[in-house]
């Protein structure tokens, strides 16, 4: 079947077009089954099965949320109200995640993941990844890579979250590079190693990434959020297609970044649910580093699976312009992904997109909060 | 006809129960017309023609918008894009919008205002204030608030926005209010004044108001948002229902608001949208002071519709609690209305109310920017 849509005020093509969005105006685009077939001006727009009047309004490539925690089960909203309130909390903070995600069936963990799934769809989100992470054993973790698979084809395996409670550090390695990465690397397209303070080291974490690309896996490592460490640095060296948070750095660390093909994931609904000071998104553009934006959806840090909040943080406490966050939030995405086929509109790209209810993808920032998204398609399908 | 709305996991009354928002849990409450007939255990529930099964999500009095700006024209995107990326703007500001409001026609801007009172409307808001403010004549004004008037019984006559262009400033304070108010009284319940730097001085916004309050209109101040002007203190001299913005203050501007029955009504949208340093909400509350959230939705600094975007504002950044934030959107609001059917659900009041996708209210600031209004009831009708 093919969908004619027409009648686009802007269409943020992150390809041929104006600046760095690559914008046209009046046009029109063409999608036949799950690919883009023509985009063009309006007045040549040809005929198809199905048309989509877009009235003027924005058309943007899909959102790719490079950055998700979307399997475990409960929720901790006590925690997050008593850290607001600036009470002392007594619960588990990631053990009580943990120990739920356990608990959990298979059917509840894939229910809440796909309810995630759908509310980040409605706002927009068309490519999500998933880690695993809150199973922290051999069966959980894998359990949740093959759960996530049903959801998405960017699977992460992060068994390497955290040190579970009463595990040696140096055991729980050899775990994770071991038999917890041979029953989760099929299901699992990326490895990813929390690499901060208080989570593993830079020896730790390149013996579990290494170990992970000699199975076939891409790499992206959680990256100095907590501390200016080795994670950012390790990335590189690695040449992992992300760097992820991106908080504290040194100069070293942009020098690295800059001269590299890993992608800086900023993830700010971390730093607005922790009350922590935001990174500094101009340095690294500055310095000529490809910056992606996702959600890093989590119960912990950052409950948010909405990447048009995260364009407005960018915004606002970033200090990226509207163009750059909402080409950070799409085609930088799709980078982190190292994926060419998303986060751009052109002939032969996969038809993800969607119809914002407002002219400009400036809206996305200056209209915070207020659900933007009218009409999303995802592999040519209207949702 | 009557609705029972039962299986209910937190009940936010502002009313009898648990805290500061009279929390109740496993409760049930019926609806007969417009107003809430009965409140209990879910146990005792009584039949009722309708049901709706809350599964086990909460339960909030709808928001109170008390401060928006909805009847104007066009927008400034470009203006705000501008700003956000640094970069000179010579447009008009404000100008353009007064420009291109009495260009509209009536339709135009009944419709524009429509809008965004129906995107307040899924967002969980059932009681909104519209201001005039870009007629800055008399026919134009006076348009203003009659098609306000559509929309709301929540009118408010602020021809005292700005000095209009080309006029002298104490020539235009009388027109405000003389001919002007005389034209706008008759479809306002409430006058405004900005008193500010660049705007209007004490002495003028004294002239406005008492003018106003002698024809029978309630009063409420645009207050400090800019500097610590007289603006707080003379809200409170002529007891306004609320003084806005409370950006700047003076410690005797904190004593007085915390003798008084005026309201602190705060906007983080606009500081959000102008990158300004947010007001201090914790010394309001320390002090005894009643405290509101509000969007103030306009198209310069604060075009947000969406109070759940406000009330995460609030906690991250200006250190209320979860619950004082939602406390202040609701029945914060509804004082600074000065009204007492609304806000708060007990039998009696105004059945206006809304099922969370969600446990619990906290939720609205732990899951920042994404859409949590599952149903709305706006006088007892499902919206
Ligand atoms: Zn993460
Ligand atoms: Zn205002």
């Amino acid at each position: 079947m093919s969908i004619l849509i027409d009648n686009i005020g802007e269409l943020v093509t992150n390809d041929e077009g104006d600046g760095l969005l690559g914008i046209r105006r009046d046009a029109a685009l063409v999608v036949e089954g799950d690919r883009i077939a023509w985009i063009g001006p309006d007045t040549q727009k040809p005929a198809a099965d199905r048309r989509i009047d877009a009235q003027q309004r924005a058309v943007l490539p899909g959102f790719v949320d490079s950055h998700a925690h979307l399997v475990f089960a409960g929720d901790r909203a006590a925690e997050f109200g008593a850290r607001m309130a600036g009470e002392p909390y007594t619960g588990g903070g990631i053990r009580t995640t943990v120990a739920a995600t356990r608990a959990a069936s298979d059917d509840e963990l894939l229910a809440n993941a796909s309810r995630l799934v759908g509310e980040a769809r409605r706002q927009g989100t068309t490519t999500i990844e998933i880690k695993s992470g809150y199973g922290l054993n051999v069966d959980d973790e894998a359990r949740s890579l093959r759960l996530a698979s049903e959801l998405t084809t960017e699977t992460t395996f992060l068994g390497a979250h955290v040190v579970p409670a009463g595990h040696d550090p140096d055991a729980y390695v050899d775990l994770v590079r071991g038999d917890m990465l041979d029953a989760c690397a099929p299901y699992a397209k990326w490895a990813d190693v929390f690499c901060d303070r208080g989570a593993f080291d830079g020896d730790q974490a390149r013996a579990i990434l290494q170990a992970a690309a000699r199975k076939g896996l891409q790499l992206r490592v959680h990256a100095n959020q907590l501390v200016a460490g080795p994670g950012v640095r390790l990335a590189v060296e690695l040449d992992a297609a992300s760097a992820d948070h991106c908080t504290h750095l040194s100069e070293a660390d942009v020098t690295a970044l800059s001269g590299s093909s890993t992608v800086a994931t900023l993830l700010p609904g971390a730093e607005f649910s922790t009350r922590s000071p935001y990174p500094d998104a101009r340095r690294l553009i500055d310095a000529g580093v490809t910056v992606a934006l996702a959600t890093d959806c989590n119960p912990g840090s950052s409950y948010t699976s909405s990447m048009p909040f995260c364009i407005a943080l960018a915004v606002r406490e970033m200090r990226m312009t509207p163009a750059e966050a909402v080409h950070a939030a799409t085609a930088g995405g799709a980078r982190a992904l190292r994926r060419d086929d998303i986060g751009r509109l052109r002939p032969g790209a996969r038809a993800d997109l969607t119809v914002l209810d407002a002219p400009s993808h400036l809206h996305l920032a200056y209209r915070p909060g207020v659900p933007l998204i009218s009409t999303v398609l995802h592999n040519g399908v209207p949702q």
